[in-house]
């Protein structure tokens, strides 16, 4: 999951970067004895040390032959907890990669935080890369490689944090259990069953998503809502095989073009879906929701900024906020035809060309849906002698869209956390980003999982040259340290 | 180069099969003592053998790593030239793949043919192939194996011509001049320059391109026109890097879609060319040119079964021969954009794609230019926030259309041997494909190069499964072996 954030200047970054430090540093210090704090920065290259080495492993959840990776890193995580005290961490094994639980549960009495984080990531192009994305490296403050944001940011600060408290008082205020994931990066599709599998095990009375990020270095932000999301291939067919483009050229189809006439009239002119029906359960924003938008500093030149486009899209007769948040999307996110290696030059006429598409769904939208409504558009628009196939590979269906209550305690503590170390109160935000694992939380165990993570929206999630802020490692830590502390104690004042 | 053919259904094809051997071997006996046959069919097991040995070598010209492969068949090859006696075979070099030259001119006062065949092959879809494309393999009749039919099948059937004749006379009736290239499927860049500086070594009365091939089995044509051919391949850019899908979906271009958009741009609702100008030179088939079109036995139903497609495409208003050979076309030879690894799955919105297109061109039609007409059509059709970059790695320019005139002896003597071996008159036809080198040699050399080689339009050129008949092996030697007899005889006439 990522939210919507603006970047500032790197000279206002270093600026705020001082004054964050400060403002944690007394704003920890204002609360008693905070002796986790010592720790934190006694042991940040440690820390570092480790962080990198999680980072190495290669944990792509969506390609097979990573799979021995993927359960490396489940084990290196499982060996760090038990290192740390959590004695009874484990693998939990789903249909496809593990799952990672462990828990401390020494404070009775006191409420249960359930942790979700995850430690698969997303595929790599190598050639795109200033490092190799597995072999990590920290330079100029960031530390580069695959997953160092999305999400091992969120496992190790998570775990971190109840280290320099066992550490440091050798308990926590508070029990907490991890559950880290092995496949949120290929659409949770087992997290469900996992979940209903282990619902005693994984009970608890607080929930915190640690695959969450700030507004920037300055502004925390609290998650109201999620956009589902839905995926699929598609295949289409002109021949048997590839022509040569002399002998053919002229008189057979292309299915290069035909996939591009097909991708062209999946949008209208003002850039919106021309999916017959893909609108039709969309609701506009609420009051509140337009009120929240209007709060948020969003600044869309320094957005851009981010990945380097100079022009934005979509409908604009909506604003650039409600698009990410509350309209839907359908997006090419790869497709391929004919012969395209970097290398070498095959003068011939695919036979065959394949698109993959992502979606990402709103309101009441319903992945499996949605899916259909793309198969049937497709259908209707090929041309005779071409022919479509379509694949599932991750399911037929998806994660499904979510929002979160701001008028819960649940809430309220975790604003509360965000206010005391940032030192200002955080902002709401959507994001377009999609969790299907918190939907299963809330569903089986009753839960909200209020993100509290310290990724920023430059980091290239998902892209090449990923990284994630050196300066965010401590903070990340704080909070947890904190979120801790001042529910023990809330929730205490409620007993009494 | 290939021309256009029908394909006979199986049965049909096994029957001729019979018939033709019987045919040549009839036409063959009738014409006094040739004692070349014999050894061609005592020689049969060898030269198989000898053609895997060839047809192993995977000496694709557009991939600079088979640079070394290249430059082994050509080694290969000069090895095979003087083990039959053509002692002065050699390696030219050029700026790219050397090309192989050899000569026999032991004829003095006889005319000097010159033969061209090409030893490059193209790029394989190796997945694709039911047996690894490099390693050749007989199966029912046909030699499967990247360039088994193009062009290392012209390559082969010439020599062994050569070789039955001095085998088993000692002599050729005519002197022979073999040059073979290197890089015809990288578009000929350097035959001219070659050609040119080798001018004198290069002489010739009469010339035959070996990479042609017959209407089908039962059936000889000859060739009136090529097409020419223009190649590049461009880039949209819409970002730096890749977008998560979820955290831009809505608000950043997409370069997928860009492409697909500017692709569909290149074509009329009708599925002609929409770029501007790109029909500005195009000249109408003469009369001539419709009378021989009409006396071509053309099944538009056959044809379609070689590729398995079920639709023709193009401008109907024009018929189908008349696309292939008198229209010019322009084709997506490749397309890529995103994350397409067959395995994994990665959630962004592109920032790149690419797209490689190959125009065959005709009459006046000029490379360089049609290339400058794609571009401005890509530039102007650019939405904003998206950048466009183009690449010629072929160089800026490419091969030029070609006619061949029938009113000439070398046209009659092509003729005569055709009709001698099939038993009946050739058809003319004309092709879509293009060999760039057949204008160089009429230019620097002033002969025409009628093309003589066994190819059959369903036998998968530049596709996957590529396949050589092994009926056609016998063919071509006897084809060439009494082109040998007859320019020799005929010529020796005129000088009386």
């Amino acid at each position: 999951m990522k939210s919507l954030k603006s970047l500032l200047p790197f000279t206002l970054f270093c600026l705020s970067l001082l004054m964050i430090n400060d403002s944690i540093a007394q704003s920890s210090k204002s609360n008693g004895a905070q002796t986790f704090e010592k720790y934190i920065d006694a042991n940040q290259d440690a820390h570092l040390k480790e962080f990198l080495e999680l980072i190495s492993i290669p944990s792509i959840s969506s390609i097979p032959a990573n799979k021995p990776d993927v359960q490396r890193a489940a084990v290196w995580i499982v060996n760090k907890l038990k290192s740390i005290g959590i004695s009874n961490a484990q693998v939990i094994p789903t249909a496809g990669q593990p799952a990672v639980f462990g828990s401390w549960e020494n404070a009775p009495g006191k409420p249960t935080v359930l942790i979700y984080a995850h430690y698969d990531v997303q595929p790599v192009k190598e050639s795109e890369w200033i490092i190799p994305p597995f072999a990590p490296q920290i330079k100029d403050g960031k530390i580069f490689g695959r997953g160092a944001s999305d999400d091992k940011s969120g496992v190790m600060m998570s775990i971190w944090a109840v280290e320099a408290m066992l550490k440091t008082n050798g308990k926590l205020p508070v029990n907490v259990k991890f559950i880290f994931e092995g496949e949120e990066e290929a659409g949770s599709p087992n997290f469900k069953n996992m979940a209903m599998a282990n619902k005693a095990l994984l009970k608890a009375d607080f929930g915190l998503n640690a695959d969450g990020g700030q507004y920037d270095e300055n502004t925390p932000e609290i998650l109201m809502s999620l956009r589902g999301t839905a995926a699929m291939e598609f295949s289409i067919k002109t021949a048997d095989i590839d022509a040569h483009s002399g002998q053919f050229g002229g008189k057979t189809l292309n299915s290069a073009l035909i996939m591009s006439q097909i991708i062209s009239s999946l949008y209208t002119k003002e850039g919106n879906v021309a999916v017959a029906g893909f609108y039709d359960k969309v609701i506009p924003p609420t009051a509140k929701e337009k009120a929240m938008m209007q709060k948020v500093p969003y600044n869309k030149e320094e957005d851009r900024k981010i990945l380097g486009s100079t022009a934005e899209t979509g409908d604009t007769t909506y604003s650039a906020l409600e698009r990410i948040w509350y309209r839907p999307t359908l997006e090419i996110i790869g497709m391929q035809s004919g012969y395209t290696a970097a290398e070498g030059h095959s003068n011939i006429i695919p036979g065959n060309a394949m698109a993959r598409i992502t979606c990402r769904l709103v309101n009441n939208q319903d992945p499996a849906e949605i899916q259909d409504l793309i198969v049937k558009h497709v259908n209707s628009h090929l041309p005779t002698g071409a022919t479509a196939s379509f694949k599932f590979t991750r399911g037929k269906g998806g994660a499904s869209p979510m929002k979160f209550p701001s008028d819960t305690k649940e809430y309220k503590y975790v604003s509360d956390v965000l206010e005391k170390v940032y030192g200002r109160q955080p902002i709401q935000v959507g994001t377009g980003g999609s969790i299907g694992s918190l939907i299963s939380v809330k569903d089986i165990l009753g839960i909200y999982m209020y993100s509290m993570g310290l990724e920023q929206s430059d980091e290239k999630w998902h892209a090449s040259n990923e990284f994630f802020k050196v300066s965010s490692v401590r903070k990340g830590q704080i909070l947890y340290c904190n979120y801790f502390e001042h529910l023990a104690e809330e929730e205490g004042k409620l007993k009494k």
